[in-house]
């Protein structure tokens, strides 16, 4: 059975997963795992470099955002990841960048829309971007409010089959089965979002048909998929 | 004579290539080769991570696809390069990526205009966009069918003039006389994808003599070639 | 108490830090420290290159643009340097880079608007770029007069509220506490320059909700901060 | 004095240097120098890998094209330097390269216009491309004719203030005092180039005050120039 060691392992090795690929500078991003049994939450620390940062400086928290273990305060986007692994019971991982393309699209207040088999792989439909915030969501308990925003825009749908949102005017959020594979999910957002630019310089009207959208998502995912080695 | 391990040691060495040359990411990619005398196909792994991957996790099937030796399942895309092979006698690899300015072009479903000499060195023409998949096709032998459609789009023309392919909303393909043609057709392709974007901002309506294009190609190609040391 | 040699060696790793994150080629650009005690300033010379370069590189002078200490001269920035040393008391670090996107935006005239809390975290507004500078200036102490325009454009806003500028047709200054945060403000501006390029390219007419800047910017500026771990 | 064998070595330094700052990929691009006093010239050889290319592989040939020193032959685009070196006087050395953004300019048929310092600090106005050539100007002595179309275009001008140009549906040719300076030509090309496709994205109607273009240029060019450390 998995220790909280070994989720603090996962999520210092989530964060600094960031950097390898290049999805944040300077302090802009973190990566939170959650394990269901007992309860808690492991987050990086706010504002710390990644550069120096420790495996023991990662931070324990219980659901309720109280610091369980840990010398540092956790990240200032801690109540937004939790308002997610209570919305959404099937993840395991949650990240949050600034990456370049997506806040692009995040800034512009639009949606990723699904033109090609990259996007479709992984989401199986347009990359949703939330609404304005209230004002009285921004002044009261801001992060918080945040998540709920993220998990209305979400609604009904499957979180696994969107795994990643624009927040407007910030950033993006994903998630995931484990916080490496929400990171992954920012890789591919991130990639998405660029190729998104590039596509509406050359055809602002590019579609794509809905049939090859579904053949792509289940040769990846539910019981007919057949990518990969099982 | 070459071996099975040589063309599996051209084939790996390829596949790592295309990292290198910054043309994938995650598992967005593959590369095979043929052997024309044994009828056999050397293909990478579906879904493995480039890092860690080994010679010997090449899949060498035969024309039918069926697996001949190796102990992974082939990539997913594999019955896509068969035809490939049996459409183009005259190629020796295929080459399959995500790179991001050639999927911009296909998710934009339009082909690449030749508009400069660097292009021109390697494609005698515009780079082609396939047609949209009709749902049967979609929903039968996706990947046979995708074949077909890139053989029914280079139609009559020499596959070694136009060395590459855009799959509407998906990627591009390239093929050439060795895997490794193969790879550098597919850093050529998003080369001049990018180019191809960028030259759409400053000018829609650029155009290309083509007794320029005929020169360059043929600096390159045919009896009167002179470029390079031969 | 801290040496002038102490500001040497800030001012020597400010100025490789702007090599590192990508923010120069060649020799484009420079980072100046001050000892207000000391009246000191101490800044890159003119035209060296970055690699090679070594601490004592560094040329000491006084307000006045006096050399005190060092073999050789100068960057031909300074007098810019010195009159932002002088208009902008809370400051103690400039840095003058010719980053892409930031040259952009200088390029087109254009200030950058906020669009994302990216910006808002560090600009309480939109990050401005100067007016046309005026023959006579240009033809009398040029240096001194770009310095004097910058001032003139920040007027009574505090200056680490807008911790930087675009130079009309030439490019960004940004200042900080110290040399180090005079670079990293430049960092962010590149960063939010090549993402307001790409939002333009998606919606020109983009806003932020006014509530959203101000929460961003209190969340890590001001008496009720709580970003980081102080 | 200077040797045969140190303007080999500068040529090959040079060569690599051209991969170094990302300007080539492939075998697309070469750089030359001329020593004047022997009426040689030094040349990478055609087509042939910057990766494992050695010293002893450059060429020397004659101003007439003839191979006086080498076992290779010399890059196809050999007349087009020799024209340059017989129309320019005072150059030393030769660039060409496919660096992405200068090509898109020439692929768009459209020159730089100066709208930044960055850009005048080199080149004291825009920077030029190219008349279409004549079909039979490509049909006979191509790359010979290549080298007219250039020296044409600079015209009157100095060709130490006007280092570089765009061949149109080409690429980029430099030059300089030397191989050396030729190359770093080149990285100023390309990066304005970038910041020309930038800038026309946020302003198509962007100017640059004749005052200022004149002020940089003066910085570092002719009698009053007081940039560096001399």
């Amino acid at each position: 059975m998995s220790t909280i060691d070994d989720l603090k392992e996962a999520v210092f090795a989530a964060n600094l997963d960031l950097v390898r690929h290049g999805l944040v500078i300077l302090t802009w991003g973190n990566v939170s795992g959650i394990d269901r049994e007992r309860g808690l939450v492991v987050i990086k620390p706010s504002g710390v470099p990644y550069d120096g940062m420790t495996r023991d400086d990662m931070v324990v928290i219980d659901l309720d955002g109280k610091v369980v273990d840990g010398k540092l305060k956790p990240s200032s986007d801690t109540a937004t990841h939790l308002v997610l692994y209570k919305a959404f019971e099937s993840i395991g991982g949650v990240a949050h960048t600034h990456s370049t393309h997506a806040v692009a699209w995040a800034q512009a207040g639009r949606s990723i829309p699904l033109r090609g088999t990259t996007q479709a792989d992984y989401f199986s439909e347009d990359i949703p971007c939330t609404r304005d915030m209230r004002q009285e969501e921004i002044e009261s308990e801001f992060e918080h409010e945040t998540g709920n925003v993220i998990a209305e825009t979400i609604g009904e749908r499957d979180p696994l089959h969107v795994p990643g949102i624009l927040l407007k005017n910030h950033a993006p959020f994903t998630w995931g089965r484990s916080p490496g594979e929400a990171v992954r999910n920012s890789v591919v957002l991130e990639e998405v979002a660029r190729m998104g630019v590039l596509t509406e310089q050359l055809n602002r009207d590019a579609t794509m048909n809905p049939h090859l959208v579904r053949k792509h998502f289940e040769r990846k995912h539910g019981p007919n998929a057949y990518y990969g080695q099982k």
